[in-house]
């Protein structure tokens, strides 16, 4: 399904390395799985002339969109429970499933449905946090993705580990495992301010550091978390886990949807990255992350389905116009979160907070060949007086036709307009759905 | 395309008649137009054994939707400005381009486009407002949509009418040449109360006793328009159109973003409707609507797009979704608005806002057979717990398959993927995209 060495000439072409502009007449050259060259299509070098072509005419190709946060394997939760608010969604539905379902094969097999899900929408790497991560990188290695593992900490037993420590342990065991994939890489996954101990965490931030990994942690979701903290710990969780070493450089915090002013500065100051989740957000109530504000800030946001239970779709094209929208109307300002922000905030700014961009996040000469060609000449998409644009406020993921990850296309919306993924059947995605779905349906003992 | 007599068996019926409710094994009969009976599967009546069937065996089949408020012809705009707060995007760029380009071809050609938009997107009704309507009734015409047309009234001089007595009689002689169509009907659209005096809205409503129409007209949209009443009137546009008799059971006001609790109390006293536009009032920055709190008045809403200059897209999966969305996190509730609800402000709500709740907005023995089909075996909607909220919080426009008007086969996704529309080719609509694309990305003169 894929060469080695190829050439792609899209329509236009967004490279999210050079402003918001947009290249006409360019073609990508790519080679070993990297971007080669970039020229004019009227100027193909010699050694490239003989290069097999992809022809994007209709299109634009822009870097594969990177997804800050989810939990892939809840794919099989999507639509499981809806309409609660958070405590009675988590107590009395999310927990009680995932205490009876969650196993290797649950995790495996909701994760290779998400990664199909976000390789068609034009994902090409996530950010994961869940249980058994081994079954999640076996999804994402059959895929062809690339994969972000968190490896998850909480001071609670689940059906994947007892304590604090057997979860470290574990963690580290599947990092030694897999630490060689070109295509997985690892942080530490401390769950929640509200889930993990001040012991746990200092144990997490020292690993951390010795083994060289970046953490991933939920941070000021809800106002419950906050108030919950004030009361346990006489501080707000960001000013806790701030003495604690957790905000760094390296550190990714899902959600930041309540954040003062000063905090916001604290986060810039530190270097810390947001995974903003808007649809989650609204979809639990949480609230409005001050993303306008905390991007003037000058901290480095990200996008996020978050996982399909609380989404319910994992669709970064849903989350770039939500997430404008949302921060025009926050920031009562039109201007706030133009459209090539949305987009940045899609790719390059994913990249930098996963420490990834020199290698992903734009199509720059040397970076991995994470490219994605999205179709503008379907009747929704005209007229079209600017793909940037049309790319944020118009485009549906059913738009997109490729995805290449590491030079290799992993996704094809073929001529007829049915999926084809290189690593599984579709019709094998489906049945597994469908044996989760009726094994679900039954009755508890 | 399409025959008089014809059963759908779809794997899941939802009636929006009966409750929250899903029905299984049911068979839905159309005879000439109507909804003739729903029946078993198992249980065909003798006449109608040999009647065609559409199989919708992966299918839920619901009422068409109902898009409360756009401006169709506008979506020769989409995309043509962005990212500018209400006024500049208005004065610099919306009003310049409607100057130079509105005309009766313009509004044909993009009522075309978003007829054909929306009836892909599975909206079977729509209730516009815009200049030159005959030449939007003649795109509805022409695709098969049914249509509540607006007649625009303002005091400013468009391409169009030069005064608001002109808009008033060019907008009665439309209704008078149209009048005995039976998809068509009318309601007089004095745009706001921005523009609009009140002797124009005095002789209006006066005018619509007479020929029993209706009302439809833009209200507290933004804070600026509600300063500015007070500035000019002395009170909130609310009141003001309450005094001139505006506001009554057969009104539509757009918008509704800032509402008092004692205002929403009003408007539900008085049986007016609202046509929600959430991604348009995110996108412009105008506010967020108290839908929740709305609904718990009483007040009967239904859900718009507004035009595509401000959205971008004819998409009532989207609103449904973002207003559900919405909804919880402002009235930081995540039950707030579940998807049920969403529902029904997408079908029998808009309905009861035109007053056709007696032809359309629900699948009931009797009424119109304005009906869709919409696949839920697409991987990203497995596993599907529960139809209901797939539609709502999972399912994209993507997934319509078949869309009919009155009974007519008006738009089918072929096997192949391809758009196919009953009253013109897809190529055809793609061909005068273009053509308008290239003409209005002439400098001016």
């Amino acid at each position: 399904m894929s060469e080695s060495q190829f050439i792609i000439k899209p329509r236009w072409l967004v490279t999210m390395d050079e402003g918001p502009q947009v290249r006409e007449q360019h073609a990508i050259l790519v080679d070993a799985g990297k971007i080669k060259a970039i020229v004019p299509k009227s100027d193909i070098p010699d050694w490239a002339v003989d290069w097999p072509v992809v022809d994007c005419s209709q299109h634009v190709v822009m870097p594969g969109l990177i997804n800050l946060h989810t939990h892939s394997s809840m794919n099989l939760l999507k639509g499981y429970a809806d309409d609660y608010a958070l405590m009675p969604w988590l107590n009395e539905h999310i927990w009680p499933a995932e205490k009876r379902w969650v196993s290797p094969a649950f995790v495996q097999d909701g994760s290779l449905l998400a990664c199909a899900e976000m390789l068609a929408g034009g994902i090409t790497t996530f950010n994961d946090m869940y249980f058994f991560p081994q079954a999640t990188i076996e999804a994402a290695k059959r895929t062809g993705m690339r994969a972000h593992i968190g490896l998850t900490i909480m001071e609670f037993p689940s059906n994947y580990a007892a304590t604090a420590s057997e979860y470290i342990r574990l963690g580290t065991e599947v990092r030694d495992q897999y630490k060689s994939e070109s295509s997985i890489s690892f942080s530490f996954a401390p769950h929640a301010p509200y889930t993990v101990s001040d012991q746990t965490f200092t144990d997490v931030v020292t690993l951390a550091e010795q083994l060289n990994l970046g953490i991933h942690t939920h941070l000021h979701e809800t106002q419950a978390e906050i108030a919950q903290s004030q009361e346990q710990f006489g501080v707000r969780p960001l000013q806790r886990l701030q003495a604690l070493g957790v905000i760094g450089p390296s550190t990714v915090l899902a959600h930041g949807v309540h954040l003062e002013k000063y905090e916001q500065e604290t986060l810039a100051t530190l270097g810390a990255h947001i995974a903003h989740c808007p649809s989650s957000n609204l979809k639990l109530a949480s609230g409005i992350a001050p993303v306008a504000s905390a991007l003037r800030s000058g901290i480095n946001i990200g996008l996020g389905t978050d996982g399909a239970a609380s989404n319910n779709r994992l669709d970064l094209w849903q989350e770039m116009r939500t997430a404008a929208l949302l921060a025009k109307v926050s920031a009562q300002q039109a201007e706030a979160v133009p459209a090539y922000q949305a987009l940045q905030m899609a790719t390059i700014n994913g990249a930098t907070a996963l420490g990834l961009q020199a290698q992903i996040g734009s199509i720059s000469v040397g970076k991995q060949a994470d490219l994605i060609a999205v179709r503008l000449d379907e009747l929704n998409s005209l007229p079209c007086f600017d793909p940037i644009s049309h790319l944020v406020y118009v485009a549906s993921r059913e738009q997109v036709t490729h995805t290449w990850v590491n030079g290799q296309l992993r996704y094809q919306r073929l001529p007829d307009g049915q999926p084809q993924f290189a690593g599984i059947e579709t019709e094998a995605l489906r049945s597994i759905a469908l044996q989760w779905q009726l094994k679900m349906q039954q009755p508890a003992d």
